[in-house]
């Protein structure tokens, strides 16, 4: 049986079953390092102020790295008992130096720590999954100018549309993975702040210098306000939401390339590493990769909805039903991480047909718009070009050939202003390169788009750095 | 390196990474005892229809059994590399018997061999769902037998409204409860369908007898389209929708035991074991499974928008997406079954503070219902005795007393239907006593709602046996 | 300004945004033959328990049936400061026949009227919808025997797996209804429970009878706890579960459709009613119905999400939280409708290619099954067979051409096991005929599924037909 | 019958119950003036590079601006038969102006049209939330400077745990706040992004002028990427989630202020404006406005749900299924903006009872920390310290006194260290001013959180008002 830290006023031992309930050891070990540079600050700042003595801030210290070591190289064992990564610690670090171990908890409480802690963890995961979106942007750009001149069917509706730059196809998820990078560092911003200090609730009595800390653990902010700080769940909430909405942007990926493997589209060959076969048909090759990050998508959505209720209604200031914060929020780290990797080796991996693709193309009416735009820059009010190009498509339709194939005389019989520079204007080439307004799929346009993710790309890497190196904490 | 089991086709292993994101058997090793007992009747089926020989059947049968055996006592070695439960028995018997082993798989599909186990894991896990709500019932009516004259003010806005029975209060949540246990049985109804024999998604041409399967297997009904069968998840959607609403009814317990804990209202008496105390602030005694359960409420609605959303326009039949139901139904499970029965502990070890709940009921004017009732019943309509009763309450406001102080005269003033019967009209006793409309707080309906009580959980009880004897499938 | 009616207390009239905010006659006023029917109920009641004179109920009756012809005729002018659809109606009617009017809430409050209309309300919704499912599956077996013959792939991952009939494909569809139709008879027995009677919340002091009630408004069952029957959401929640699998059900098949009707597939046409243009691009026909409601799967899942939020964490008994319950489930109620009907008749008018999917079937290896099967049945182990059909599979992609085009002379240098009977064995026809095991694809059994579908929508019908003269209370 | 816009090439008119559903003109009416606004800019562009005529731009002008003023006066009169406002504009304007209106959708199309209008309306509704959440900080900054000096327990695991400053809690919702207002001006940088030129999907082979109508328009970027500009909501589910963390917030102090209503705690009176009454109890005085602003929290985080659900896993570029985004937006931005309104009149006419909130300090045992920090500062390991003040606790417990109640005897028998200093040391001004630390309850610290606030709201002040001189674009 354990012996309950609380111990003074109880006369029964909690439940067993409870226990294991209220055990958070399982997860939060995953924090370790950063209870231990936690505590490695706290101790330092106290010894500072003079609430510790010099011996025993260098007990601690030492316990505490002996105590890492443990941990790293697998030795040391994590009790169930001991309820969670926090008093497994102290409880180690109390057993092998004695009365300083039991000063280490001087002028912090539970709370206070658990939220230092869980801060650190955030703030470190936030910069990985920023690492892991630069890497898949990387190779999208890299795809992109591998195959820069490919011509695929845009799509809306998921019928063809209008012809397009495969590259600028790609460069569309570029763009989301931009706007993700730039939540996840508002997430950032939100996550460093210092909650230690704030003792259980109300702050401490005691002559602690907040900002000693924040500066060992390289925080930009300090909570103002120690209910605050123990009971925000903001940055989690904030971080599930950037989860969400990136995991979406995968799942849009994952659709299409799902589709784009199937024998209807066939458009790419994903790597066999990223497929798997069946177990009845031997002829399959399943884009499973895609199809799970497209299923995890819900995961990762769950842990959102999963946070939301669980902090609804909760009166200030600390309440128990916090510590359903940690598991979804670590899912949804890994879940993420492991999305973007993925992806970022599918992408490189991904064979290009652009034989299929050019035939899509060719073999559609993906071209009336522009055959409606001939007809603008001839003078044609745009609804009424519309009109035209409509009555064009239904005569191809009816003699089942296409745009390019339609007799100039038939052209003419609908407008007087088709001329034989009708079949040039209508060519899928033509029709690519002529959307060249800005943002639009013409060669030229898709070219500024790679320059100028090459430099969006170098200022990301810039950030990362900065970032990285406030990470190094121990 | 792992050698796959669709290995034929591939030139490249499965990366090191996805093989772990995609494998299952960290979390599907659960339904070991599902795995094996389908496969039992699965062989046994083979060879009814003479498929399989009877020697290979045999020794299928104790290979399978061995396996069992081994699993139970700790000595089966799980194996990622075989990625889930299926492949690692399915290995390990091919191993230990040869041929006969990999007869097994004959007329069968991953796809139908999961669905299987998982409706079979889902059905079990129903039945102990549903013994743990008849659980929690039983301790309401016991707790509200003890206390049953216990006068408490019932709220509404959580303001007093009328004085009410404490073991009417409970009851509410033993119909809560009623409802949660008729749900639940829906979900067994539409998880008791067998899906083995649908094959990959098609059925097979092997002439199987599913009917015999079925039957071995205790399943009520089989499914009568294929594709259905492989990629329907509608019982896991339902049960997870049940779990929600049945979570939502602890979260509505656990606010209230978490109010009636606080010094404010002091209730309420928590057995310690249902409580921790705090690091920091040694007077605590926090409801901390209370809150925990309330914030696990969260966790299961997560989980079911997590399924609902990887679900959601996923086209026929299977798709890898699919594999995400298991560690959040999981999960829902065991946070289920925990919520319940530890409520059941804890409302069998709460103490009921009668004394404090009985001076909250006088301190007030909840009576202030029964005091306009006492003008209805001598003739004045409604709308107009509520409004005298509203000044008379903000007259004994003025006064700094309670309505069972103000004197006759006064109440003449109001309204001259008044008279000395007004102040036995307004006692506690009286006004609970007075409700005696079906369903309402009176002492006589209590005890009829008690009474019905013990005859539903003695039809609950035959409910559960007959579930039950169908779960013995090994 | 509006006088309230708790007017008796306060001071200050609520500000106007709150008011505003508050009302819910906007919404609620779509319950106005609920709230009527149930004042008839009640004022009967009341009358034959002698609470009310019958002069009053002869006037309160006329007074309610005129305000229902007017309602009905579109002449009733609904009032904002009236708040809600209850207040309307009782304050017109004590402006019409005076003091008989305000007699009528006696022995009720605004707690359980509400919850009685919202009751009625969700029960008559739920014979819409039951309704509209069985619709939805008259469709699906009217395309399912019109097209009986016609063979496409079947998939799984979206990669073709075996040949399949249409027929089975579309059936499955039915499968999920039948479960559709069998969770909403569950929403409808746990919404048919009477509420009326319980008061604000303990009941009343009245002489009432509530099952004369119960019998005239047709309720089954009576809630026999009082805190419950004004606070239970059950139903709501129930009814938005059941609504939202039903939801991911069609955004399922909208997903199939859609995939259907792109150029790379175009497996169907859809008929023009069911899709719309492009302002834009004249040839695009696109299938907006399919898309608006996989779209608005996500609408009904949130209200949902809304609602289990709301819920979670409310003492007993009424909280004005629990207002928040019907727009959204009214929102879902004309969601599900619409997308149900229009998927009737979209089925209907959907015209299917029977030769785009046969050659869809020819062009492809999803007979790699059937010719493992086919190695089974001449003795092989299933793995083995599995094997070499990957092999035949792999040999065929080299060469560019199909199983069919394989010279035996290949096949026998795989396996002796082949000779000329295996080109019979994988024609889509025999494929097809050949996973004749029950629930399969097979011809027969696929005539068998369409007999007991006729079967069980007889059954259908009859329990529609005697749910729907329960709903004639008016 | 309409004419639908994209007649050319169907035979049938759209079915009248599928109109109705997607006819979106009863609610994206309120984007007129983005509407307006945007073909403004757009034509103004047109002009600019030569594509219209100045006489085509001028009647266009004059017309938008005529129908600007019959919207505003009323006078207009919106047609469900065309949809959606930008075809009621549209077809209004060519009615009026002949065939220069049908040359303003030149180089435009409905996809790129819509997604300009959303983005300018969401800005602009970012505006407002964030001047919103502004003022709720000015009533919190008030009712803690009127009331600073009032102290009341704090909580945590809703029992009291240490004495604080009302004006200590208060301002931790303004830390909440502060976050919210950072997350919106997130929002609106990623919201501030012009997609008008992208056309349907491809950009346009006009050569439009893209970057002269962001000035026009005030836009601070253009997507770069066509597809993606009309395929991209993040900046809808970027609000949504930052209006759920919102609402989060706003359900925590909705609950605070409930429980403090109640006759429990007692501890504020809200104006009557803010509460009602009760149809059958006239004492109750309720507070609705927080009741009602809780329940909503759902309602916002159901829309979120709702949203991810409809995105996910949507192939490129424009779906129908992306319609469904804005009714859930519309009523989140009410929910959000009325929500903070009626909580900076609620705040600020709320009643703080000082003498309740003390006497809940005096009767309890929340100074226990204090104790265990007494006898810390005397130089014991705080593990100890804790210790005894519990055992000193449970002492009191078993007398039924308080801590400042028990003789000094009695405290030596636990520790020689304790003194007479003992009792200044948990008085409760004691323990609220030695919570001196950064970010504690100290009156120290409170008041330079006050001050640093006025600081903040000064800087918010000229955020805001730069950000409505950006607003302006018609």
């Amino acid at each position: 049986m354990s012996e309950k830290l609380w111990g003074g006023r109880f006369s029964k031992t909690t439940d067993e079953m409870i226990n294991e309930f209220q055990a958070s050891i399982a997860f939060d070990r995953r924090m370790y390092r950063e209870d231990i540079a936690g505590s490695l600050a706290h101790s330092a700042m106290l010894a500072k102020v003079g609430i510790l003595s010099e011996e025993d801030r260098a007990a601690i210290d030492k316990g505490l790295r002996d105590i890492l070591g443990q941990i790293e190289s697998g030795a040391f064992e994590f009790s169930v008992e001991l309820e969670d990564i926090h008093m497994n610690i102290e409880k180690r670090l109390t057993d092998a130096i004695g009365d300083a171990g039991s000063r280490l908890h001087t002028a912090r409480s539970r709370n206070d720590q658990v939220a230092l802690d869980t801060h650190m963890f955030v703030r470190r995961s936030v910069v990985e999954v920023l690492g892991h979106i630069a890497e898949l942007q990387h190779a999208l750009v890299e795809s992109a100018q591998a195959n820069k001149d490919v011509i695929m069917p845009g799509y809306t509706h998921l019928q063809r549309a209008q012809p397009i730059l495969f590259a600028h196809h790609l460069m569309a998820y570029f763009g989301m993975l931009t706007r993700d990078f730039e939540r996840f560092q508002g997430v950032y911003a939100r996550t460093d702040i210092m909650p230690l200090g704030a003792g259980a609730l109300a702050g401490t009595t005691l002559p602690i210098d907040r900002a000693f800390v924040a500066q060992k653990l390289n925080f930009e902010r300090i909570y103002t306000n120690s209910l605050d700080a123990v009971s925000d769940r903001d940055y989690i909430l904030e971080f599930l939401s950037a989860a969400s909405i990136l995991m979406v942007h995968l799942s849009r990926l994952s659709e299409e390339i799902i589709l784009w493997c199937s024998r209807e589209f066939s458009f790419v060959e994903l790597d066999d590493a990223h497929c798997t076969g069946s177990s009845m048909m031997p002829q399959k090759k399943n884009p499973d990769v895609s199809e799970l990050v497209r299923g995890k998508t819900g995961r990762v959505v769950g842990h959102l909805m999963a946070m939301l209720t669980a902090v609804k209604g909760l009166p200030l200031a600390y309440n128990k039903d916090l510590q359903e914060d940690k598991e979804g929020l670590f899912d949804a780290i890994d879940t993420v991480n492991f999305s973007l990797a993925v992806y970022a080796q599918l992408i490189r991996g991904m064979k290009v047909r652009a034989d299929v693709m050019r035939h899509a193309v060719e073999a559609d009416f993906s071209n009336a718009t522009d055959l409606a735009d001939y007809l603008v820059r001839k003078g044609m009010p745009f609804r009424q070009a519309h009109s035209v190009s409509g009555q064009a498509v239904a005569l191809c339709i009816e003699r089942g050939i296409w745009l390019i194939d339609l007799p100039l005389t038939d052209y003419q019989k609908l407008s007087n202003l088709f001329a034989e520079d009708v079949y040039e204007a209508i060519r899928p080439e033509t029709c690519v390169a002529g959307r060249n307004s800005y943002g639009g799929t013409s060669y030229e346009q898709v070219a500024m788009q790679l320059t100028a993710a090459e430099e969006l790309m170098a200022e990301e890497k810039r950030i990362l750095s900065a970032l990285e190196t406030k990470q190094q904490i121990l």
